[in-house]
């Protein structure tokens, strides 16, 4: 199999991990999917690692030119969806940064021309492998909390100095999709159902001169059977603080509560006395998983439906906070 | 001082701690304040403490026999608001349950009949006086944690199974009224701002059979200077969890994020390294603090004018989730 990449601007990451498990798998294209990123990370370790692949300035000449089966599109966050779909018109499988599309017009085009192939498409929403993560999903699937209720997320992370695309709405998208994202999937991830509606708000206050980047945001979806998820959102975290995000989520369901904090998992549960702490553990790689199921393999824990749904889920949102009124979905 | 108690459907142990300390207070009037309502505890209590009150069915006449200074008002929750005003119109200092009122014309009312006094009027938000909650407090007011952004707030208890009177609107108000009064509640003390809107949900599914009681609800607030405040709130612990109630809160400031978890404080600041643990500590117990104000000895924590707005932010809270719309707060 063959792997083109275009871009390292995000998750980039999640691919060179997973390359180091697939030595077979052949990088034969790099493009930076804008001028001016600089990429010599990325060359540099196709050096220290056996890949040669051609180096374009122009994606679209890159896929033309070494045909791979697969890409990575991890480039500016307003081109993910254009890129996306250059692929797809390629007939190629797309492992790309989330979110997949950051307006309605992108998302709508990315669906249609999604519709006209038959690839695997996902994006790098990679706190689903994470351990502590996985394994509260697995509980909850197994029945360990009964029917969910109720779901609440939280995304905190350091803001520190961010590069200039941080700070415009047009190439940031905000931070309800680029932060939000991650929680706004769990919640997808862990009821299985469809969105109803959403209310949400954002601010810049506090943004440390990052111009129409949001530092604080908040949303509460209710999903199908009345199960409610709620998110809150910052860049607050102090730079002392000992880890650069805290991430957690909390799912309460009929019969018991499962919550992931500090990247350890505490569960209740109706008639087990006490709480319990489930070792977390994940053995599956998010690219490899990828690879698994464009190999025929094995299923990945990501789909390209669910990544149209979740992306609608995180226009809709920002669309709640910027008009200041509940937003609701098509049933 | 003379103290009279109208009933003990809800927190009227606060009180009676505080007797303990109080031993110069009499106990001078006793009524049950809802027909049926056995409050052979509180004779018990009475007779134990060397307290002889005077018995009235009818709580207008016990307070027209005994003609108490301050009263406690702790009768049917759809009562509070009648109570109150029947002890403001006699002059009454009253330090009553909450919410104080379960309608929008309780609510008038009440206002209004306050307005024609001096007295002291305070409900009973205990978690004030938590250590936990007024050492998260006392830091953020004294700037622990810089300008306050994003506050997090969670009620979680366990059902059981509950008397009648949860299981009706008009006689419970509401979960978000009932469980929910505690959040909103320090939402406006830590932020000491202005509501501005809310957005609210709630729901009756998994209930075990307690009628109109709501089981989960979640709701955000706007407050002003683009403060956000989420709440998520849930009658699902199970019953073998190991505490009643999960109580929680956390404050993210432009320089530090302070958060309450299980009893525990837990601090990260701007500048300095890694998380720390500040000691849990309160000193005061809330009816003390009451009669402390009653007699100008010192100011309470809790006042008239913040209970009538945290009352309302219930209601609207309410309001929002009846609707499906985003509430807005006169400014």
């Amino acid at each position: 199999m063959n792997l083109a990449i275009i871009g390292k601007r995000g998750h980039i990451g999640y691919v060179l991990d997973g390359l180091e498990r697939l030595p077979d798998i052949q990088v034969v294209g790099l493009s930076a999917g804008a001028p001016g990123d600089d990429i010599s990370d990325l060359t540099g370790w196709c050096a220290v690692h056996g890949q040669s692949p051609a180096v374009h300035d122009d994606y679209r000449d890159m896929l033309d030119a070494v045909r791979p089966d697969m890409v990575a599109v991890d480039g500016p966050y307003d081109l993910h969806a254009e890129m996306c779909i250059e692929a797809f018109q390629r007939g190629l499988h797309v492992f790309s940064e989330k979110p997949v599309a950051t307006t309605y017009d992108q998302l709508a085009d990315l669906r249609a021309a999604y519709a006209e192939t038959d690839v695997h498409f996902a994006s790098m929403v990679g706190l689903r492998y994470d351990p502590a993560f996985y394994t509260a999903w697995q509980c909850v699937r197994e029945g360990g909390i009964g029917r969910v209720r109720l779901i609440d997320t939280r995304k905190s992370y350091k803001l520190g100095q961010r590069p200039e695309h941080y700070t415009k709405r047009e190439t940031y998208g905000g931070t309800i999709p680029w932060v939000g994202s991650h929680a706004i999937d769990w919640m997808h991830w862990f009821s299985g159902k469809r969105f109803v509606s959403v209310c949400a708000a954002q601010s810049t206050a506090c943004n440390a001169g990052h111009g129409d980047l949001e530092a604080t945001a908040m949303c509460q979806f209710t999903i199908e059977e009345d199960i409610f998820a709620t998110l809150s959102i910052d860049y607050l975290r102090p730079a002392t603080a000992p880890t650069h995000g805290d991430d957690r989520i909390r799912v309460v369901g009929a019969d018991g509560v499962i919550e992931v904090r500090n990247g350890e998992v505490f569960l209740v549960q109706e008639g087990a006395e006490g709480e319990r702490k489930p070792e977390p553990r994940c053995d599956r790689q998010i690219f490899c998983d990828f690879v698994s199921q464009v190999t025929g393999k094995a299923e990945s824990l990501v789909g390209a439906e669910e990544t149209f749904v979740v992306t609608e889920a995180c226009l809709k949102a920002r669309e709640s906070a910027d008009i200041g009124k509940v937003v609701t979905f098509a049933s």
